[in-house]
């Protein structure tokens, strides 16, 4: 939406629909519904809403060796001496640690890419944080590559990239389980998760 | 989402989830896309989207006449002599004015009341802008009252108190056409509506 379409009465509010609609999945009608909204905040909250904005940036940096979005570095995983340094796992994003961090189910270190290998959106290895991945595998206390990328096309290839060119021979290097969702049904499940979850059954 | 379930590693990434996550329609999964989004973003167009909040709440006032909301009191539209001041049209929200100034078939004036009488919310006329408008309707330039509320049960009966209630008896006072949609189909419309176009069918 182009500020010519609202009333000159308030350049303001055009401009603040404009920015809302540069957001991704805002579009023009749920940015003139935010725009409204914002306007009949309480100031303080509208207010803390925009210093929220520029804290993030001001306060954002990326740890220097999990690549994580953090306001330290090291971050407060990496520099948490309880947890384990010999396992690293591998994600795509920062969204996926949030994920992992939430199962409480992994103490280990984790490495985040900022992305997957994907040739179509012309992303090579080399516009990863594989070489900052590399350099921390140097080390020998690191035992275990859990190579944690969606379990899709690009997320297989850049798991595959990274057991053949950056794990050593001595490195165990794993995957996430392929299998039938939790609370899901056979029915309603895809063939090639079906397949997936009956190669990789378990005894019970 | 609490504070809590991000890592404490970025306390302003948790605080910009949680403001935005305050917004109408933005829940937990969006305002954390969202809050990535931004931290990615340029400084620039990150601070941009802060001042453009903190702008509309410093610039928006109400329009003392059509109580629309604006950066002047009078608005643009009530202040721009080459409307006609003969003819109001009484909305429910401001981002009907924008709707209807699109269509640019409109000049007259228009009386923003900010909501519908709902008892089931517990919005009575006194919460509305129905006094502002009583008084715009003393003056004897005006001649018709369009009542362009929403075509539902509180928009009709809102309508109602204002004909009964508020408005003269030497005015007109008009209700904006129900009918088919442009560009829809008899197939798919509902019985009411359909029973309204035939009724008010016109000639060809």
């Amino acid at each position: 939406m182009t500020p010519d379409n609202l009333p000159s009465a308030s350049p303001s509010l055009a401009r603040l629909v404009q920015e809302l609609n540069r957001l991704p999945g805002i579009g023009p009608k749920s940015a003139q519904r935010l725009a409204y909204h914002i306007i009949r905040l309480p100031a303080e909250e509208a207010y803390a809403l925009a210093e929220a904005v520029t804290a993030v940036k001001q306060n954002t940096v990326y740890c220097g060796e999990c690549q994580n979005l953090a306001e330290a570095t090291p971050c407060a995983i990496c520099a948490d001496s309880r947890r384990t340094r010999s396992i690293i796992c591998v994600v795509e994003e920062p969204m996926d640690v949030l994920a992992l961090e939430r199962t409480r189910s992994f103490r280990g270190l984790y490495h985040v890419l900022h992305g997957v290998i994907s040739p179509i959106n012309g992303v090579g290895p080399d516009q990863l944080k594989l070489r900052e991945l590399l350099s921390r595998l140097s080390e020998p206390d690191v035992t275990e590559l859990v190579v944690a990328t969606n379990p899709t096309l690009e997320g297989e290839a850049t798991a595959m990239y990274i057991r053949r060119h950056l794990a050593r021979d001595d490195l165990r290097v794993t995957r996430l389980a392929r299998g039938l969702p939790v609370g899901g049904s056979l029915e309603y499940t895809d063939e090639t998760t079906l397949s997936r979850a009956f190669q990789g059954r378990q005894d019970l």
